[in-house]
């Protein structure tokens, strides 16, 4: 049994969320591949249909817009007035200084300082104040400490954050009135922000779905969290998928434990495999974290008939540095 | 004056092709992006919103689907009992094979034996029989006249054919029944069976729009032949646009002739540009050819506020062989 009332989001705030978000985010389009689902299909030993949802068409290029819109959106007058701040080098850092840019609000960046220079320019264009540190996890969150005492302004953390996961979870809740219900809902799992706000939607829509996450081998800390029972933070990850790299959070582990059957963890090989077929076949540029639900089904494939969605997370990738 | 009656196509074709597409062809979405839209703005000095009707999300990857498709269907049944064929090694020939598998009738498909082993094995992939020769324009037509002698099969040109080039049109009119009224039409232009297509439909629907083609410098015979008002065969081309190698055919070129007002010329880092800038802001794949009409916007902009529609003509692309 879970208890809906112990975790951080409700599905009331999701939809909150989704009504904020109405007009302001792009209600992505859900595309499929007869020529995917045929060769998943095959795997499987039965028909299975997927659905993909492409946050890769999103603002700033991921879903990371939504989380981010939202939480700056629920900030009070005064608290907005001091401005935002995070620390991020992807594209929560984007979306952060986007939805700061159009309430019209200060953002301030801590990113390290081995951060690509266009991640960098592309936070900057929205107007953001980008404070550079050492690339190690303690000297990010001093620096951003020191930013808040200096400005007052209101972290949004990247994944634990009650907006931003319920902002995440708009995703899953407009997939499911897309394409109906679903037996099958699969996401990337990096700090379970995604993950958890999917579940959340899911299971509100659709009580009956599976839920699975996706995970590179080289940053397995869901799959061992959710074997172990307990939280279990990720030490050296190891992949291409560098949206994946960090550990679950405060907030998204109680959800994930309660809700997600199985982690499916896959390899760099597998991950880059995946993300060709959906270059390949569906014409759309996709980053390598984002293949990670596709990579999932091609190697455990579920044994029975199914409607599966997949959340497509992002589609900023360096194209002069693609992995094959 | 124009004289519509002394064309090989008329709008009421395009109407008939747009009917039997219905529930076959993809329904390709038309995507704009803020950023491209201000890009071209800035140089145009005018409020500038650009529509792209993305047809590298047809069926085999390219608006040739269309045309294939609709050639087919318009056999009769003696006709299609002894099949079709044509020659090429590029999106024609994948979309007769599997226009002719759709019918389930054999298709003989004549490839140079230069063609790249994946574009063989996708036309394969569909049942068609391919029956090799030199890669010269003299052994292609040789070939193709030996196929049709022994088997009786209907030779669908790949532009030059008025089934065809009504279908190629419907890509336009499904962008003009979408969008609405638009200021100018552009196309890529290489055999002229997507540009003659898109110039039917766009006049009968939106009489007052501008018609541009878009072509590379190295295959530029569509710009030269309407400069000099014949038409001017291509000869050696040389170009990154291998879908744009071509001449126009006896009924594309006076369609082309008496609505096209201008063929903007471009050189192949212009297209690797303009390729870039959609693969990074629209997060879709698109082929060198494709991105002639956006390289000819950047380069020569309407000079005054336009809603402009743009044929994505196709996605194949080889992942290993970027051109950046």
């Amino acid at each position: 049994m879970t208890h809906a009332a112990q975790y951080a989001v409700q599905f009331s705030d999701v939809q909150e969320a989704s009504a904020l978000l109405q007009g302001v985010a792009h209600r992505t389009p859900t595309l499929s591949s007869r020529l995917i689902d045929q060769q998943v299909s095959e795997r499987a030993g039965a028909p299975i249909s997927i659905y993909f949802k492409c946050e890769n068409f999103q603002r700033v290029g991921a879903f990371k817009f939504r989380g981010g819109y939202h939480a700056v959106a629920r900030l009070s007058e005064a608290q907005a007035q001091r401005g935002v701040c995070t620390h991020s080098s992807g594209n929560h850092a984007q979306a952060l200084a986007l939805a700061a840019h159009m309430r019209g609000i200060p953002a301030y960046i801590v990113m390290p300082s081995s951060a690509p220079a266009v991640k960098r320019a592309a936070v900057e264009g929205y107007g953001a104040e980008v404070i550079e540190c050492e690339p190690t996890l303690e000297a990010r969150e001093r620096t951003t400490r020191d930013v808040q005492a200096r400005t007052g302004a209101h972290l949004v953390h990247p994944y634990d954050d009650p907006h931003v996961i319920a902002g995440q979870a708009t995703a899953a809740l407009e997939l499911i009135e897309e394409r109906g219900p679903l037996d099958l809902m699969i996401a990337p799992v990096g700090g379970g922000g995604l993950m958890s706000g999917t579940c959340i939607s899911t299971r509100a829509l659709c009580p009956q779905a599976l839920l699975w996450g996706a995970e590179p081998e080289g940053a397995d800390d869901a799959a061992r969290s959710l074997q172990a029972g307990e939280l279990i933070p990720q030490t050296g990850p190891n992949t291409i998928c560098d949206g994946l790299l960090t550990s679950l959070g405060q907030l998204t582990w109680p959800i994930i434990r309660d809700h997600v059957q199985q982690i499916v963890t896959v390899t760099d090989p597998e991950v880059i495999e995946a993300m060709r077929l959906i270059w390949t076949r569906l014409k759309i540029i996709i980053e390598p974290s984002c293949a990670t639900p596709l990579a999932a089904l091609l190697k455990s494939p579920p044994a029975r008939p199914a409607r599966v969605g997949v959340i497509l997370s992002g589609g900023n990738v360096d194209l002069d540095r693609l992995p094959w």
